[in-house]
This record gives structure tokens, sequence and C-alpha cells, in this order.
């Protein structure tokens, strides 16, 4: 039976998503969770690859178990054995062909600026940053990121197997709430480090230490090689926030 | 020159305020801050000595330092000494009798349970609770613990020294704040392990599983001693908002 996971994530004390002997990762400590209620050696996959340090909201993960479970109560007994740090936030059962990953529709990722003070109980999740920064400029140039583009310049390193750095962007916005500046962007899959590329991108923007049409040229071929590359944001203040599922299995490509 | 600091605190990490030999303290660990600054050796007085894993948005302290920093910006040379999860709100010069204890005029306490899905962003702060709670029985017990008492029954422990457990609670609030309910005190001063017993009388009496004018009876001494003591809530719930001075110093008698 195809179980469907939807997991939420303090990411600070991870080692990220992605299952490394040795380490504390999302993955892991699920796959360990599942074999200390079920005794089974499942594989459980994720939507999205989170780096060490990024959160969610709304990570998506599938596995396949046997056991006498009600699909829902997956959640419930999971929780259990889990540490406070990641919580179940759903299970149901799905078609025995559903894919975490490769039916995915889109992924939704926010980055935090905190602009206020300094705030203890936030800092795992904020990037704080306490220059002023120009909205309008941020929003200027978050416009040239929608649509499909190759972000060869927004990827922090090409993971092994990747060639194609091309990605479809449904939205990009640049909100102010309350102290915090957000940065939300809706897209097929991203690349590995783009969110935390683009947000340093319009980082630089905002405190008018880059040009306004720089974040644009980056994503062109002749142009990019002669323009210094967007700094890379620390990951905590990464969430992902949700993934979406259509009709189809689509294959996005990647995480 | 004597120096008011105001501290905000992620409580998890901390074994509480006091300082302890060996162990990292809020204390211990703005002392050491201090001594990295200006290589003084200094004695940090706090209005309230916070409980393990209990958290700070507006703890209260002093000291007196000789070196020629402006009070203001104190709390700025601070933070970027200590780590994320203390913060240093504010810094002002106060006349040299000043006592962050002693002329504290009241003390404001939060905590927090949380009634709606778990949450990994705020199980550090919060502690869960799923049962639905009755409200307006846990508003009329609050009622009872207002004013003048001897608090005996809602001690943890009785600390060195402390043989008067009379306090006086201005304020005593019940509140619903989206998915939390939110026990709110202000008070003169706070017996040790107070705020938690006090909270978990009052969830008991939510759940139905404690008279409601059983609160009010364990502040009388001929009844006490005949009722069960509320259980204590664990200290990840319990805030310290604020610390208020008046004109003039009071002994309150403790923390």
């Amino acid at each position: 039976m195809r179980i469907k996971l939807t997991v939420a994530y303090d990411g600070t004390d991870f080692c990220g998503w992605a299952a490394q002997t040795g380490r504390r990762t999302v993955q892991g400590t699920l796959r360990e969770a599942v074999r200390r209620i079920s005794g089974e050696d499942v594989e459980i996959a994720g939507a999205s690859r989170t780096d060490s340090g990024a959160h969610a909201e709304g990570q998506v993960a599938h596995f396949d178990s046997e056991v006498d479970i009600e699909p829902v109560k997956w959640a419930r007994v999971l929780n259990k054995v889990l540490e406070p740090d990641v919580r179940v936030v759903s299970s149901t059962q799905m078609a025995d062909d559903f894919n975490s990953r490769f039916w995915a529709k889109d992924r939704f990722y926010r980055y935090r600026f905190l602009i206020g003070q300094e705030d203890p109980f936030r800092s795992r999740f904020v990037y704080g940053q306490w220059s002023p920064l120009d909205l309008s400029r941020m929003r200027g140039a978050a416009k040239a990121l929608v649509g499909e583009h190759d972000f060869l310049a927004y990827t922090e390193e090409l993971g092994p197997g990747v060639e194609n750095t091309v990605r479809t962007l449904f939205s990009v916005e640049v909100k102010a709430v309350r102290d915090e500046i957000w940065l939300e962007v809706v897209g097929t899959a991203f690349l590995r480090g783009m969110m935390r590329r683009m947000a340093g991108g319009l980082l630089e923007v905002g405190l008018g230490r880059r040009p306004v049409e720089s974040i644009g040229q980056l994503l062109e071929s002749e142009k990019r090689e002669s323009l210094q590359w967007p700094v890379v944001l620390p990951a905590r203040g990464l969430t992902l926030v949700r993934v979406r599922y259509g009709r189809h299995p689509r294959d996005n490509r990647g995480c």
C-alpha cells in the first residue's frame, strides 16, 4: 500500500532531507521511525531534497507498507516515535504509482529576511538583514525570474547527473510581512542552491549593490559569464512551504 | 556605571538563568560575554531566576562597568559576542542604586498551551494539549488566584532561605489566541515552579479532572493538605514577558 506523508520540520538540527550514513537527516529519521513501528525497511522518497538547515511546512514523501495500519493513522503513530522538530502533518493512501517527486506539479519556497530587531525566537528561521532594503527595486528585478529560463547562474553546484539547468518559475514575489521581507517563489522544480542564490541576488539589488537588470541578465548565456554571480544565502531562512500535485504525473527533472 | 539590560532568550538550550559551574546558563553566558568585551569580571543580577528550558522576552538584568562604552551601545556589542538564542534587546544607564530584582514592581509571565496541530516551529515554546479545554471553567478558577495569598501549594520546591510563600497576583487571565491558550499572570514576584503548577492546576480544571473551586482551596492552609496538588507543567511553555519598574525600589522578596 502506497502512503503519502506531508511532513513539517525545523531543519536546524538536521543535515538536510537526504539520508547520509552517520548523520541526522529527515529522510533517515523517517525511515528509522517506520522501521521501529512496522519492522519494515522502506525507501522514503521526498518531493524536494531540502538543504542542511532548511525547513519545511509541507514536504511530501511516499513509501510502501504491507502492515495493517490505517493510512490516515500513520501520521499519529509516526509522531509518537519522532522527535518534536519533525512532525507528520497528514498521511493518506495513494495509487500504487503515485510518486511524490515525479508527480509534483509545482513547489512553493519562501525565504525570510528579518529586517526588525534580532529575535531569539526566530533566529533559526530567518536571515537577519538590518540595512534598509528597496522593495520596489527588488520587485522589479524579481519579475525577470518568472518564466522558463536557464538558471545555471543561480545554482550552488551542479549535482551529479544534472545537465539541464532550465527550470520554469510561475511566480516570484517580494512581500513585506510585519518586520520581515518574504521572497516567495513557485516553480516546477528547483536546482540546488537556486532559492538561496536568487534570495542573495535580490538582497544585493535591495541594498543597491547590484543593478536591477543584472538579475535577468544572469539568465542569458552570453551575459552571465561577465557578471558577478549573487551570493548564496544561509539555509536557515529557507522553507519549503508546499508541494502541489495535479491529476497527471509529470517529470519535473529534479528537486 | 550601572547598566540595565533587557534580555530575550530561547531557553531551550540553557540550564536556566542562574549561573552554575560547567553548565550553559543565561547569567553565565552574559557574564562571559562582558568579560570578552571589557575584560571585567562582573556580577550580573537578574530580575527573575527563570527555570531550565523557560524563555524570556523581557528579562531585566544589571551590572557595573568602568569601561568607556556608551550605555546604549552595550546591547550591540554584547549581541556580536552572544549566540543567536540570546539577544540583548536594549541597554541603558541607571542610577547607581538601581537593582533589577529589588526595584521590580511586577513580573508578567505567559504559559502557552498549543491546542491545534503539533507544529515543529513552536515545539520549543508551547506545551501541547490536544484534548478540548473548557475555558469558562479555567477562567472561573483563575479568579481565585488573584490577590494576596499563601501560594505554598503552588511551589515546586522551596529554595534555600525561602520561608515566606505569600505573594500577590494582580491579574490571572486565560486567553484564546488562534490555536493556543495563553495563561497570563502579572504579580509582584513568583515562587519557584509557581507559574508551572498554576498552569497545571488550570489545565486539570479545563480537562474536567479537578473541581473549579479546588484552585482557590489550595490557597487555604486548612484545606490544602487534604487536596491533591496540581501537576507542574514543563518549562518549555513558559516565558517571562516583561518586568516593570516603578519610581521607587521595592523589596519583592524573591524571583
